[in-house]
């Protein structure tokens, strides 16, 4: 391994050499602080962390994980990082490290690239700022890597996840080729010609660090492709890739649906759509997720077809993301401005077009997914979409799938979705129209395949797939 | 052909029936109104129109171009529009065709998408007044195809120029299948994931239009291979594809050079610059040529070298482009801004480093061309860009090439020039002091490179190629 300056800290609870070694910015739990400044668990760790965790739980693994925040760090303290079952290990960066490696790099850069969100005529600059933070992405990685070599036994097999962690395999390479390092990217991944928009010497680094792992994998074999063909674009030989699409655990999400908060935020909700039809969107605020042309959609649906008005609602179930990344704060303040321009212009005192709740409440994300009649998801682009997925499993009215082409579980459902262009307001409109119109056969039909296609792999399937057991 | 309805009229000055015609957006001259309101011909009328009317000029072609003006069409009726040895036949769309298949589809979608220009989160809305204006566009199409038809000889050679007549070669299929119609993209070709932007039904008009081509040209290898592949991803067979990069007529433009207009331009400009150093850019106001980034690569510059401060000055000459279109008014505010945001940090009594001039002056540009000590072409995508290879023709001081990669004419030029990554600010700021920094051993061999590579061909080999006269 390169000798790279390293910047922060590593620490483990029980360190013993591990077989198995699973290494993903996010931790098993993540922590707020309460009013008294003590870390307390907080809500959702995120759909990753939380399928990592189902399936390493009870095993012998260690996980390597990000501190992210001062309740991380509090909590790593206080001992209550570590998860049943799981031998942690935290890395922790010093602060600017971390938000240049963290905002800058992997959220403000590579997400950006691999989700095609960047207005290429101004942005990324890549100026003397953003080198140095590609420095400090490097040496976030290195501590990574570092944080492995410590923790992995002779032969060990190491699951490295996302692009947070484009390095490491090629950090983990030269000092110890015993490893068996797997790396899986959960994001789409960019096309060539938007790779070169990185430097040359920072898109070589990138590739050749994921090439070094000994398998790369991804949700659909569309982001695998683009990743071969951004190899084959810089002159580097691509490491074998294999697909396997994360699936929901079904009987924990049957069980935290039927739970008796679920069925308290389901009467509420209930109270305010009344016997209208319900379209819903489930998504962080993300320009990926493309809320803003959901509600254009939306719109367009209500100007074309008068009988729907006062008889359909859109509830937007939008939780907050990344909101230290000023377009994030922007991209929010544009979905609450365009949720009141459909309403200002369609609503009237008995009937609100559009309910926009930026709450991050888990409870309330089940009860919604229990009731849509349509369930909209149009990302411009996602790696796999695990909502478009989790709903069909949890709904009881044999609601309809509204999916974007872009969306990776569009290959695995699209025999039983309405398919829909995300760019397209006017097709997702039609496709809003469609799903609205079907009728109880055909909806029965489609959610009845639909469970069998998301049921057809668990989250162990995903975890095999890594571990090549399946051969 | 499918029957569209067609909203314009069709005009011809002697129509004959043609062997050899040429269609393009724009014709042989453009023009503007006098205070009298009389149409006078205005100054440059476009780098495609310009090589076209080099190559058509005395033969027995028609030329096949658009109205586009009040000017145009007071030019048109009067016989002003005909140019020496043309057959000229013009159409005239409806405003409201012309303003949807121009400005909306053309240039506020099609270039925006084989540029990467969308900010994709937010931009296209392809709402129903999208598909009114593809409609148009169709339209559009339509009216050259009918008056191609009109004007063709039995079995006539048919060269359509760009991305505003797409669907041309499409509509001509089936009406004419004598013709020999070759289609030549003058732009970059989206990729396949950003093509995917289009709604499916009019990404498959577009190929299909392309594809009945006989044959299809491009200025460079990559973008024939991404058409190609675009073909694929829509399951469509692509026709043969050629590359023929458009050049410069030496003899021409050392001729302007050399003319009096010229010499009193460059005496002017010599009287501002005095014994600095020039790195010189000449382009349109397009968020495609990447003013903004050029600027902060020039104060990154400014930071960096302090030696230099004092002794060199950016001339960027940004000529006015399609304001009609709000994003570009938006641009060269935003180009104005940031000049003076780098000459308020580092400018003094005695020095202004960036010297913005948004007047559309080809005296004052050739000046330029003759001076500078760094040519400065860094746009995020283009097709070609001829001005990378108009300056070394008439560079009188051994002047250095700072070019992009992603130009054309970066494939034809790569060993003389110093490469840029258009989106690497500190990389561009590194070209500029490399080339600021060459000896003068190397700039003469470089500038000589540069002509023996740019005078390798003609604008007649360009048209021999479309005609398939080199077997």
């Amino acid at each position: 391994m390169d000798p790279v300056p390293l910047a922060g800290q590593i620490a483990s609870i029980g360190m013993s050499r591990a077989a198995l070694v699973v290494a993903s910015n996010r931790g098993p739990l993540s922590f707020s602080l309460d009013e008294r400044g003590d870390p307390v668990p907080s809500g959702s760790s995120g759909g990753l962390a939380g399928a990592l965790h189902l399936v390493v739980a009870g095993s012998d693994a260690a996980w390597v994980a990000c501190v992210m925040s001062e309740a991380d760090r509090k909590a790593a303290a206080a001992g209550l990082m570590a998860a049943e079952g799981v031998q942690l290990v935290t890395v922790e960066p010093d602060p600017d490290t971390y938000r240049m490696a963290y905002d800058v790099v992997s959220n403000a850069t590579l997400w950006y690239l691999h989700h095609l969100l960047f207005d290429l005529s101004r942005r990324p600059r890549l100026d003397r700022h953003w080198h140095e933070a590609w420095s400090a992405y490097r040496t976030f990685n290195a501590l990574f890597a570092q944080a492995i070599d410590e923790v992995a036994a002779r032969g060990a097999t190491v699951l490295v996840q996302d692009y947070h962690l484009s390095l490491v395999p090629g950090l983990l390479a030269s000092r110890r080729p015993d490893l068996d390092v797997v790396h899986f990217t959960h994001t789409p991944f960019a096309d060539p010609a938007t790779l070169r928009v990185l430097p040359v010497a920072a898109r070589t680094e990138l590739l050749d660090g994921l090439a070094a792992a000994r398998r790369c994998g991804f949700h659909t074999e569309r982001w695998a492709a683009a990743f071969r063909a951004c190899c084959a674009d810089s002159g580097i030989a691509p490491p074998p890739t294999f697909v396997s699409p994360l699936a929901p655990d079904a009987p924990l999400l049957t069980q935290r649906a039927g739970a008796p908060t679920v069925a308290a935020a389901r009467a509420q909700l209930d109270a305010v759509v009344g016997g209208r039809k319900l379209v819903l969107r489930v998504d962080r605020v993300d320009p990926a997720k493309n809320q803003l042309r959901g509600f254009w959609a939306f719109d367009e649906l209500l100007e074309r077809e008068p009988s729907l008005r006062g008889e359909v609602v859109l509830v937007a179930l939008a939780y907050p993301s990344r909101q230290s990344l000023p377009d994030y704060q922007a991209y929010a303040a544009e979905i609450e401005h365009t949720a009141a321009v459909v309403n200002e212009r369609w609503g009237d005192g008995q009937w609100q077009p559009v309910i926009l709740d930026v709450a991050d409440d888990p409870d309330r994300s089940f009860a919604a997914l229990t009731r849509y009649d349509v369930l909209l998801v149009n990302p411009i682009r996602d790696g796999l979409n695990l909502v478009a997925k989790e709903g069909p499993l949890v709904n009881q009215v044999d609601g309809v799938v509204a999916l974007s082409q872009e969306a990776g579980s569009f290959e695995e459902l699209r025999s039983a979705v309405v398919a829909l262009n995300p760019y397209d307001v006017s097709g997702t409109a039609e496709a809003l129209a469609h799903a609205l119109a079907m009728d109880g056969a055909e909806r029965a039909r489609r959610a009845a395949e639909l469970r069998r296609l998301v049921t057809a792999r668990t989250p162990r399937d995903w975890l095999s797939d890594q571990l090549d057991l399946r051969g």
